[in-house]
């Protein structure tokens, strides 16, 4: 199993509209990527890892695929469109991860 | 609910036992944390959001609780104990990140 990984990054001028993201972002691309995609999961950064310190990203969304293959072909035909819509809720580029799942729910994949 | 991120930052030298990972350190994390710990998420970097470029991040990380207050209540008492571990399987010091959760598996939280 695939995760991809949608990390955008904080900053004092960042801007994130997550009422967007959730209710037209997120949306288009389920509905863009179909079947293929397993599962979403979007967090808002609230806090870094010691006290005081800010989140490193400002939101987070991970997607989960049956395989690398599997995300590609669901994806590149909607990448533009997909890849479009993110200047309507930030003025960041996200960092983007492609990863092989080692355990889900706590369990082996 | 809360997520909390741990994310091994990618680099010539970054050096990960994902073995080691998988079979002693998060066992005892979730040990430690007992039922507080709701599930438990670990992904290997594949390769990062533009052919030929690398993950930003060799390993990473998703635990999930009900709260801050959760969290924070059974990681205290055995941060030490966990943080302890860290060398003995990654030479890089991880990224940590305390998030809200806004979709869990594609629904609100």
């Amino acid at each position: 199993m695939t995760k991809v990984s949608v990390l955008y990054p904080n900053g004092a001028n960042t801007k994130f509209d997550m009422n967007y993201y959730l209710a037209k972002h997120i949306p288009m691309v389920k509905q863009k990527l179909g079947s293929a995609c397993k599962e979403v999961a979007v967090e808002e950064g609230i806090a870094g890892g010691v006290p005081g310190a800010a989140a490193t990203y400002v939101a987070m969304a991970q997607l989960a695929f049956d395989s690398i293959n599997a995300f590609q072909a669901a994806f590149g035909p909607h990448a533009e469109a997909i890849m479009g819509d993110i200047p309507n809720y930030t003025n960041v580029k996200p960092v983007v991860q492609i990863s092989e799942v080692k355990m889900w729910r706590g369990l082996e994949p």
